[in-house]
């Protein structure tokens, strides 16, 4: 049975989800306004604004590390401070591993060539990086085909293809009707089923992954059907609208029951939980919305 | 009529290769292992792997800015190196305005709300950066659709829209056909051409520009026509395999004759050039083949 250090990244992130009982990942979107009144940077700078940042995300991570398996950086929350920001984030991913989480890279890259293998090289780091500092996982855009997936695969990490996102925009595209019948989404479920049809763990899961947001979940049983041995990272649950049952079309079912194959991620709704529970501090608002989420998804799902 | 400093991003870079008699662009897409010989890192830590492509891109933007009026950076060869690269690319940046250049980062983010406002400011800069160290365009993925177009138009700056790129994994995605008859590529660009419709300038040109390669010059004359208002990107010409004919479907003809309305952009060939031809020094081989590509698209358009 493979444990939380296991070389395959699906096999370690369904590990991780058995350790804590809740297949579920905190998604760190920080934004400076919605920091709690006494991290607000005090300067305009990046540096000011980045330190304020790394306090929030260190404070969030330990506190919710207990209760979850997983972390979600959403990379364009930290890009925007350009090279501040990327160093802070790498340093958060380093924190987020020495309390034992995963971690995904919710990057959303889409190149072809020798430009994907440079993303997967920031990422996942190389020989020369201190290994701590690397996502287990990273989202990437399929747009440009099989070829914008392919560099993606390593040996033990692992990247989610956006397959059908949970904005309302992404209709215009991904819902679109192909004359083969299926839709754009299905379409790309099959190019992530097929390029991660190699990689698959014993468990039966392939280092390529999916999104499939929550709020499409009149699509996510087709979907999963197209991708059996994908593992489904779910977004848009809590503040986007997407509910408990919602999410569960994405999993499939182990021998015991249990939702197995998904992870859903909320953000917003767990980080800022402070703006909603002025009764206690701010960083035990976030850590009990952390554990109402896991608790709410860990039980529909068979888990606790 | 529009000047290099126009207001309109559009208008700025038809201004710019007005003065260059060219519709070319020059890819800076640095790797180590093709530096000049005597640039290569001597060291195999990020830092000094990045000092030697800053010296090598230095060089380039130089020799190159007499000749063409439009430079785009591969993001992935510097986020390779994390905050290293990030940091060397916005300063590589500001050298290529100060020499005048227009500047493309070939980013290809895809991300929508908060997320792709975030990108939007990393890569235009905000009222805390250095207004030099920003892009005037950046590439743009619209698999999540018009939500993730929208938050890159600006008063001054702009996007290219990945519609139809040049990699044969493409296909599988891009040339997919439509129920409605058109295919994936078409309805981007019909996208790419409705979220433009409301920032076109006084020449006629829109912000929300799109990319077509060069390998697909089948497609492009359709292209065309979904996009009369959109600034065309043609990557792929030179080392991938496009040639002069295979850019010309995506040009409109002015009054004069002459081809506006697209771009051709190489890289390898013109920043490699030094690889096949050893009689001149480096920089030399690169200025010639600066000049050659300037020269085969500046006839090959009615421009010289």
């Amino acid at each position: 049975m493979a444990d939380a250090t296991s070389e395959h990244v699906a096999d370690r992130l369904l590990a991780a989800i058995e350790q804590r009982q809740a297949p579920v990942c905190i998604g760190l979107d920080p934004v400076v306004d919605r920091l709690p009144e006494r991290l607000k940077p005090t300067g305009r700078s990046a540096a000011t604004h980045v330190h304020a940042i790394i306090e929030f995300c260190s404070h969030v991570l330990s506190n919710v590390a207990m209760h979850v398996p997983c972390v979600k950086f959403q990379s364009a929350c930290f890009e925007r401070y350009r090279h501040y920001g990327v160093q802070a984030m790498y340093e958060l991913i380093a924190e987020a591993h020495a309390l034992g989480l995963q971690v995904i890279l919710d990057a959303k890259r889409g190149d072809i060539g020798i430009s994907a293998e440079h993303y997967a090289a920031a990422v996942f780091g190389d020989e020369t990086t201190d290994p701590r500092m690397s996502a287990d996982w990273v989202t990437v855009n399929g747009y440009l085909g099989p070829d914008s997936i392919k560099p993606f695969i390593r040996p033990d990490r692992g990247a989610f293809v956006l397959v059908r996102t949970s904005n309302p925009g992404g209709d215009v595209v991904q819902a679109r009707q192909l004359m083969d019948g299926n839709t754009v989404a299905q379409r790309m479920a099959r190019i992530a089923a097929k390029v991660g049809g190699k990689t698959v763990s014993e468990r039966g899961f392939s280092s390529i992954g999916a999104v499939v947001g929550a709020t499409k979940s009149d699509e996510a049983a087709s979907l999963r059907k197209h991708m059996p041995q994908q593992m489904i990272l779910v977004p848009g649950f809590g503040a986007q609208g997407g509910g408990v049952k919602d999410v569960l079309p994405c999993f499939r079912r182990d021998e015991q029951g249990r939702g197995v194959g998904a992870i859903v991620t909320a953000s917003r709704s767990v980080i800022y939980a402070y703006e909603k529970n002025e009764d206690v501090s701010w960083q035990e608002a976030v850590t009990e919305a952390a554990k109402r989420f896991a608790d709410s998804i860990g039980k529909a799902t068979g888990w606790r």
